[in-house]
Formats: C-alpha cells, structure tokens, sequence
C-alpha cells in the first residue's frame, strides 16, 4: 500500500506510517497541502498527518485541509517524539560546531544545545530527517543533526546522545487518511468505519450558529443524552469573526451505531458546516 | 510599573507588555520559568506570557506554570504575529547569505525564504530580537535576521521585505499576570478583578473525575444553567492517565458576578484540582 506523508525518509512522520502500516510503501511529500492532493488525486491508498502535540497544542492548518478535502480519517496513532544528537561514526560532542535540524526540534532541544553545546551554531532545515541525510553525505565530523532515531539508522549517523528534547512528555497524535469511495459511504451519507475494533471514537468539527446563547452546550447535549462519551472538545476563534468558533469533537461510538447516526443528525439542526471525519479504532497513549 | 517577559528587548512579548502597559519599565528574563519566579518574588508588579496562538493552538507549559504559581491573570492582548526581514543600512536581498531567528519565526517563514533565499542559510537564534540585536552588532551587509518592526527600530535595521510569514491571520494572545495580595483575594477565596470594564471573562482550569460518565457535560453545565457564555473549552489528555483529561475554560463574567461564584462553588463540588485563574477585561482580535 503506498501511503504519503510530509517530510524525508527517516521523518517522524515516516514512523507514525510504519507503525500504522507496517509494510507501507512511503511515499514522501514536501509539504502538507502535497499530501492531501496527492491522496485525493487516488496517486496514493493512504495518508498520515500530524494533528496534535502534548506540548503544542492541536495543529490547526491540518484540521482547515480535512476540511477542505474529501478525505476521511480511518485510523490514529500516537508516537513519542525523542530527539537524539546524531554524526558521522568516528565523531564526539567536543568536535562538533554545527547542529542541523527542523525548527521545532531545534527549540525543543533549546536546553540541550546551551548546555552541552554553547558554542556550537544551530542551523534550521527543511526537515530533521533532511539534516540528518545531509550530515551523512558531507561526512564532517564538526556537522551534527538533531533527528529520530530512525534517520540514525537510514542515513548510517552515529548517535552521539539521545533523548535530548527538554520534555520527555512530548507525544504527537498523527492521522491516517483516505480518500473513500462510494461503497465507503453509508446510505445516510456518512463515511463507514473502515474496520471495527473494540474501541472506537469518531471525530467531527462544526461551527454552532452566531449570537445564539448556550449553543455549544446545547451541542454537546446531543451527545451527552445518548451516553456518547467525548475524548476531546476544543474551541478555536475564527479570526475576523469574533465570537464565532469552529470547535472540534471526538467521541466514543462509529457511525455504524444507531445512537451517532440519531446524534449527527440532530448536531445538524443546531450547528453550521458540520463535517464527518470518519470512524476509526482508538489509539492509547504508549 | 515593572513588567517581566521572556525574550530581549524588541521581542513580540514585549510589544505585548506595552500594548497592555504603555508606560512599563519592561523586565526581560531569559525563561518562563523566570518570568513566574520573579514576578511571585515580588521583583516585578507584573509579568506578560504567551498562552495560544491562532495557528499553533495552546501554550501548555505556560498553563502548567499558571497552575503551580500562585499568580493571577489581569488582562489579556491579541497581538498579531507580522515578522520582517531585516538587516543593516546599505544592505539588500541579493546580498543575503545567513539568515538568523528563533526556530519558530524561520518556521513560519518558510515559503519565503525557499523562494526568495534559496542559497541562504536559516540559523536559529534563541530569540528574534537576539538575532536583530547580533545583525546590527556584526555591521555585515551578509546578514539578516527575522524579527517585530519594534526590534528593527530599536537596533536599528533596515526593513528588507516585511510581512515575510506565510500565513497572515497569525495571532498570538498574551495574558498579564499578577501576584495578588490579600486585599486582592475576595472572601470566599477567590480571586478580585483588578478592575471593571463592560466586557469581561474569567478563566479556569479543572480536571473531572475518572470514569465519570458525562462529566464534562455535567461541568458545563454548571455555566449554561445560569446562562454564563463561554468562549474558550479545550481538553487536554494527561499523558500517562489515559481517560484522564485538563479542561481550560474562558467564560463570560467576574467573581464579583453571584451567579459566576456560584458556578464555581457548584464546579468545585463535581471536579478536582479546579483554579480559578482570574477575571479580566476582555480583549478582541484587530
């Protein structure tokens, strides 16, 4: 199965693939837009995408491209991100001046880097995994990238040091995507859950209608009187629209179950724009 | 007025500080950790953070902090993030070759520098401001940095390109603390609002108690039976405790209101480990 994802060979994104796929064809892209039209276009079976950080927060640029594509979520993971120090073989801390890495890692190694490197320079790239291709290919013992463990492995980098992020409690949630085709789509509309596991949670975003009082809670009640349990609410203003808000909802139960069906339809009475993003197998925090 | 704010002179918190105090005598501190720790030692009346942004969701670490210092919030500020390309008089695109910036800034100016700097190298700094502060000191037509207006004003740069960031409705909100003293704290034991406009809110954290069906209903409840809008609801998944969640929530009125202490004593009755972060007048996006 070819499944896209953002980022280089050795990306964290490419783990959150294996680990949902693992005999995946991966198919790199260069930017998220990419992965979306790739897998829309049918030039891929799957997707994976980051959409939330224990640290950071959601990843509301993903959750505004669901909305705008006619893919559906059909499976989650959760991976934790470890960053590690990685160099040539032969190399050692005091040798290296230039640490390479995405943005992010950089800042989440922040710590690390005026520690124990104070005088080294840290440069971004496009991509952890791009640096750590990079520092292999240039074979300079003074060049260090900040990568996954994974990226030690494809570009042969010694690690010089591991778990180096400040916050071990650094998880992301990332997605897997598809495109569904008519037989993935139940009469009432819905997409179907593509497989059917003990737990399972569906997701949904919505906005509830302007200036009308209590409308999230009442919102909210629609699920609360049929027992469907949540497993995140989240408001997010819309700019240039104060006081109006899309919000985002997972809750427990697939759209195979009576009590969703009943409870989408009546969300849809209530709220504006309202998107089924699919039903999927739960994932747990490792 | 002393007011702290993690970063340098010309950093984005400190447009913050004086769009919430014109007259401060701004206090930079390296960490947010020492923003907290000063501002509750008494060496400073105030402290301005960063809570959530408009691309990149909530600042957890800054409510982890809110939630272990005893610190009340003030105020709030929507500051829009619009990050240029500076560098020293004389100088000119063409002539870049190392850009400098804080990770996340030359994250979000991405698009930019592929294609106007392609053979420019992006270098992170631990700050925007640092890195205007060590282009104008280097007096080297080679070097840019990402930066505020406000930093190339004071070190300064000339403006290369402005707006750089590849989204415009880039939008960070700022909460202004403060340690309140005990004139400050109400009877009942909640905190006061330090002063009274038209328009105000109150924020809290809570967690609800495991296992309980509907519980997070049940707690919003507690505002929408007394008619109290919300404007922020966002769950948090505590790592390690699956099914266990924080829940941050911005509502409409003050803990002078009867009906918000009321909410509050009923919310108490039904969650755990529930602050009541402050109430404060409140701000909109420009």
């Amino acid at each position: 199965m070819n499944v896209a994802f953002q980022g280089e060979i050795g990306a964290y994104s490419e783990e959150a693939v294996l680990a949902l796929y693992p005999d995946a064809n991966v198919v790199p892209q260069v930017s998220f837009d990419s992965v979306f039209e790739c897998t829309e276009a049918g030039e891929v079976e799957r997707a994976v995408i980051p959409i939330e950080n224990s640290l950071f927060g959601s990843v509301h640029v993903n959750y505004d491209l669901l909305s705008r594509h006619e893919l559906h979520i059909v499976g989650e993971w959760y991976l934790r991100i470890q960053h590690h120090l990685l160099s040539i073989p032969g190399s050692s801390m005091e040798k290296i001046r230039r640490v390479y890495s995405h943005p992010q890692a950089i800042g989440q190694c922040q710590d690390f880097l005026k520690r124990y490197l104070p005088h080294a320079e840290a440069i971004s790239s496009y991509d952890t995994a791009g640096a750590a291709k990079m520092v292999a290919e240039r074979q300079d013992q003074s060049l260090a990238a900040i990568a996954s463990h994974r990226a030690s492995l494809e570009y042969g980098l010694s690690i010089l040091q591991s778990g180096i992020e400040s916050n071990h409690q650094n998880f992301t949630r990332f997605l897997a995507l598809k495109k569904l085709d008519p037989s993935g789509i139940l009469p009432d509309g819905l997409p179907a859950p593509e497989r059917e596991e003990a737990e399972m949670k569906t997701s949904i975003m919505y906005a509830v209608k302007d200036n009308v009082p209590g409308a999230l809670f009442k919102s909210l009640a629609v699920f609360a009187l049929r027992d469907l349990d949540l497993f995140k609410i989240e408001s997010r203003p819309l700019i240039g629209r104060p006081g109006s808000y899309i919000f985002y909802l997972d809750f427990k139960g697939t759209t195979h179950d009576e009590p969703v069906k009943k409870a989408i339809a009546h969300l849809d009475e209530i709220t504006v724009d309202l998107s089924v993003l699919g039903s999927y197998p739960q994932a747990v925090i490792a």
